[in-house]
């Protein structure tokens, strides 16, 4: 099998938004602005930020990433869920089917929302080329070594693999800081 | 190799103190109280609290554990550490050396340390007759599995072996969250 390397980024909390949110939020026909691409083709982290509220807590300037995609979606970190009362599931991106909502206050109105706030479950993402490199198909569960002194292996690491995408593998803050593992660093392909 | 179960304890952050700390922080003579006892024996958390304080941030109210120890000594996770800004080492308990400093503020006084906040290296407790069962021993280090829908094996993971102990497996608050691993859960040792 390959020991090509892969790249880890860390995801902090994020949010992503429909066109229809983002005018409530920031005004009609309002566009988000680029502050920095992202590995992923086309994904960036925009300059705007909202607010995210529940009954239990709240977190003030979490940033949109772009563009605008067809469901707003909430990704937050387990100890994140934790701080606002949430059940958020662990989920694929994209699958918010009966999670937890959340209020998102913007500087021009604010969102009830009734579901949309998720755990992402870690992922690598891979175009069709690199997986057949690492012999591994889309929705393939893996497991994933990081190295160093708090080393660990990730079971059930979801495979994702699309023409669009560039090979990385993304954690949330709790599992980079479990694995003291940074954005930037290496991680191993364990095939299952 | 035994297939006996450990259970998993998740430490939140926390301090311990020494008899002289304690004085300056609570007075004269002060004695810790029970809040409630501990999985190892001896050990309790105490109703007392100090905050933790640094010039980058400060935690209010964290809990010190008791009884008073030889050193104090400040336990955080990774994400604590970043929140203080402090560059705490990963060590085990006890290993203080060269580790940051903080200050801790109790109700009578405040002391500035110039040590004694760490990360504490994930590590199983056992009893000499556990070491034994499991053929392991003291310093070793392991891989510890956790299963379930966030499934991990842990890299490096310290065994510390006393008369004095309960089995018991301590991780952090990330860790813990990275493997959705609570008190109480059972975790599987193996051996390297």
């Amino acid at each position: 099998m390959s020991t090509k390397k892969i790249t880890a980024g860390i995801s902090a909390r994020h949010v992503h938004v429909t066109r229809e949110h983002l005018d409530i939020l920031f005004g009609e026909g309002y566009q988000l602005t680029v502050k920095k691409d992202l590995s992923q083709p086309g994904q960036f982290a925009s300059n705007e930020q909202v607010d995210v509220v529940t009954e239990k807590g709240s977190f003030k300037g979490v940033r949109i990433l772009g563009p605008e995609r067809k469901n707003t979606q909430i990704e937050v970190s387990l100890s994140d869920a934790m701080k606002l009362g949430l059940k958020a599931p662990v989920r694929d991106s994209g699958d918010i089917k009966n999670s937890p909502g959340v209020k998102l206050v913007g500087p021009k109105g604010s969102v009830d929302l009734d579901e949309g706030a998720i755990v992402a479950m870690r992922h690598i993402h891979m175009t069709p080329a690199d997986a057949a490199e690492f012999g591994v198909s889309d929705k393939e569960v893996v497991q994933v070594r990081c190295g160093g002194e708090r080393g660990l292996i990730f079971d059930n690491v979801l495979i994702r693999v699309n023409e669009a995408f560039a090979l990385e593998m993304h954690l949330d803050t709790d599992e980079g800081n479990a694995a003291m593992c940074k954005t930037g660093d290496s991680v191993e392909l364990i095939k299952k």
